[in-house]
């Protein structure tokens, strides 16, 4: 084999894989949003068929000899990068038998209903044998993809490369310290804030009249972008051209779905930026956990929680909600939709307490994988981290463990990337502030000014670099989580005006 | 190889068939519905590289040799028809190469994004050269797979099982006896009824409120069905348990949209009530075009456009529009829904002009085939003939040739089928209501009774029997379109106070 034969193969192969992926993550999209409930089974069913399809082009002999040969050699900077994660994504594929990849994407797949029902019923216990079957199954997965490391190692590694406890347990130190004494303070001026306006009665369909206006301002553009409705919202990149984003309508949460719609986008902006010249790539193409939620986290919380970004949003606000804004000026629109409060949902927190809710999530995932934790009392585990670091007792399951869709998935070791992108989040914003009149831009509506930045510092990498190379690029220094402390407690000591 | 092992290929390959099928349908049914446009390039390339991997399963050796195999032994009712069909299918598969399944899937669907866009733009030029490139090759895909048979039939053929231009010749020489110059005395009695009020404003969201009521009327159930919006109405089974319907809601039309969705749920009930024992098959569940509009006029006219389908669903509709019907009763109500009228829109027609528009159709894709027609008169020979056989003159493309998708989807010789369904209702309409009272049950809402019927007598068995052989069984005779223009007659005669 020459490098120009392996790379004929190369192209051959991964222009099938891409269109399986297509195909199926259209077809997960259709079952997460619209799909009816009794054609569950047999789609599940054809599904992992196709998975099972889709295995046997990606270990076709020919597939892999081609990968293994390119990987040994030089290629460019692009190509090099994905031959490593090309051979890396292989050598985990052929250590399961097309059977165990069919069996394991089906009972994916069936969780996520089951645990959908149970959401529904508000019963942890029709999730919880699914649950600890998938968890089983993903332990023995993990033991045969690398029987010496330590299991949740090798999770934490799929979502963020480079990352592990060391790391994180390091992070989460950090986050324990600095911010949960800050939160015990802000929790003492309860009600410094008042934020009651936001639970009065929002009716969906105003509430999606003013996603429209918010994803015009960020120029979320339908000929590319669709927005849809789900349980828990969620992004989906077919490809540069069509990305999906999904939100929820609480008819008594106002704030919800409007910085849903906002965080969803920044994913979006994340699959719609790559460069083009990738789309004859595969891997390079999977962007890392952690630098995709640093987006989102930043389109969320860097940008839109503040007044600048309300500045010409808030008054079509008020115009759509009349009765209940309309004595509520944007500087106190803004004071509550930062108010900080020890709460139940993740996906509601505020900036503050957010990072508590991922530590939880963390803690468990860490105690499961490690079988240091009786998963039969897992849902109770689940209520004393709450009780222990929130203070709060939690009611119902659905407000407890069966909230977050990730498990379900067999997510396990996702979630500690959401505060991580967080991290992230905070130290591109502050170089961004460096660099961009960012207040201004915003508040005169120039938002293309933001994306672009984006796009050349951060989004048109894809994953060519790991999130370490990322940010040295974009900030001129490597991680450094202070940058993120600093801003909550600079934030958070001026907004509740503590000492 | 004996029957046993070709029974297990058989199996295993229609297994990954279906597979394929399911995540293509669900691909193309968002395609039609919520993609965004500037991902279609992609996607419609993405589908012809999976439409080649179904080739490459559907004319896989052992599989074409299962069905060679099975052809020939005795397997029972069920089978001998599942491999009649299987053969017939493959014998035209083999006729085209693998480049030439994934060109022909490509320009199809390309052709449908360029029908959209000149609609939307309201301009045959825009289409125009897509169309005729698509005709020209159906042409050479014709000449391929059938060199000796005259053009026009082999289409029909695909569509309707067993006819032929000379058939549909008769039945359409029928519609034109006897059809025309009674469309003429209603034209004459133009104000005899008013509709005026249909017109009038309908919000979007008001009459999506009115679906779901008709919806549970007739028992569509969101566990096994769903709704959603689109240009052009039509159905798609994913499988027994998901059926997927669409409408279009005009603002300035009631009844658009209600006969719409009442059409299309009739489809939806032939794919939800087939035998479940077909589940494990796969050319059976293909059923004809023409026996699937049989249901769905079934449900559209025979039923719906009647004072006893309204009698509980009507005091909903004056409820949800009070300004607009309060002081319309229920049978100024039912007299304008049936109001005849020589119109542009095929969708839109009434029961008694509508056979024109498809007779139109027919004549013209007659000529098309036989190259009777300059195709770059097309535009131009489909306005001659709303002229010549409705009198009236085509204002714009989007109301002329434009109106309808069909033929960007290369579906020549589907219409046909439209007109044919229309008539094999009417025969067994009458054979219902000589066996149920079902005018009684209508306005009872005992819905379930009439799917019950129809399930029992037709839709159970899918492709099982072609349509002549159902409706015999169904009604004790052959096809009959007497009855259709005896329905007709009637009909029209008696709500225009004919003599």
């Amino acid at each position: 084999m020459n490098t120009k034969q392996a790379l004929k193969i190369y192209k051959d192969y991964i222009e099938k894989i891409k269109a399986f992926i297509l195909v199926m993550e259209t077809t997960s999209f259709d079952k997460m949003t619209i799909a009816p409930e009794k054609g569950s089974d047999y789609r599940n069913k054809m599904l992992s068929i196709i998975n099972g399809e889709l295995y046997e082009l990606e270990t076709a002999k020919e597939y892999v000899d081609a990968i293994l040969y390119l990987s040994s050699q030089d290629l460019g900077e692009v190509m090099n990068r994905e031959m490593t994660l090309a051979k890396k994504s292989l050598e985990e594929q052929l250590k399961f038998s097309k059977e165990e990849i069919m069996e394991y994407s089906f009972v994916q797949m069936d969780c996520m209903d089951k645990w959908q029902k149970a959401k529904l019923a508000n019963d942890y216990s029709l999730f919880e044998k699914p649950l600890l079957n998938l968890i089983d199954l993903t332990k023995k997965r993990i033991n045969k993809r690398n029987p010496k490391a330590k299991p949740y190692d090798v999770l934490l590694d799929d979502f963020e490369e480079g990352m592990d406890q060391k790391k994180y347990d390091e992070f989460f130190k950090l986050i324990k310290t600095e911010l949960l004494p800050l939160i015990k303070k802000v929790n003492k001026k309860k009600d410094y804030i008042d934020d009651s306006f936001l639970y009065k009665y929002y009716p969906a369909d105003k509430q999606a009249e003013f996603s429209k206006k918010v994803m015009e301002f960020i120029n979320f553009d339908p000929s590319w972008g669709y927005l849809g409705l789900t349980e828990h919202p969620f992004t989906s990149g077919f490809s540069r051209n069509d990305v999906r984003v999904t939100t929820h309508y609480y008819e008594h949460n106002l704030a919800a779905a409007i910085f849903s719609v906002i965080h969803e986008c920044g994913h979006a902006y994340y699959e719609h930026q790559i460069d083009p010249k990738f789309d004859k790539n595969l891997y390079i193409k999977r962007m890392s956990s952690g630098m995709h939620e640093s987006q989102s986290r930043f389109f969320e919380n860097y940008l839109a929680r503040n007044e600048d970004f309300f500045t010409l949003l808030y008054p079509e606000l008020q115009k759509l909600f009349p009765e209940n804004l309309k004595d509520i000026s944007l500087e106190q629109f803004i004071r509550a939709i930062n108010k900080a409060e020890c709460s139940l949902i993740r996906t509601e927190a505020d900036e503050l307490t957010y990072p508590i809710h991922i530590m939880i999530r963390y803690e468990l995932e860490k105690d499961i994988f490690a079988g240091k934790i009786d998963l039969k009392d897992l849902d109770k585990e689940w209520n004393k981290k709450y009780k222990k670091y929130l203070g709060i007792d939690v009611p119902s399951d659905k407000e407890g463990i069966l909230q977050d869709i990730h498990w379900s998935q067999a997510y396990f070791g996702y979630f500690p990337t959401y505060a991580l992108g967080s991290a992230i989040g905070a130290q591109i914003y502050r170089q961004m502030r460096k660099d961009l009149n960012v207040d201004e831009h915003l508040r005169k509506g120039k938002f293309k000014v933001i994306t672009d930045y984006l796009k050349k510092n951060i989004q048109r990498y894809a994953a060519l670099y790991n999130f370490e190379q990322i940010l040295n690029k974009a900030t001129g220094e490597p991680f450094n989580p202070k940058y993120y402390i600093d801003y909550l407690k600079d934030k958070y000591t001026k907004l509740y005006d503590l000492k």
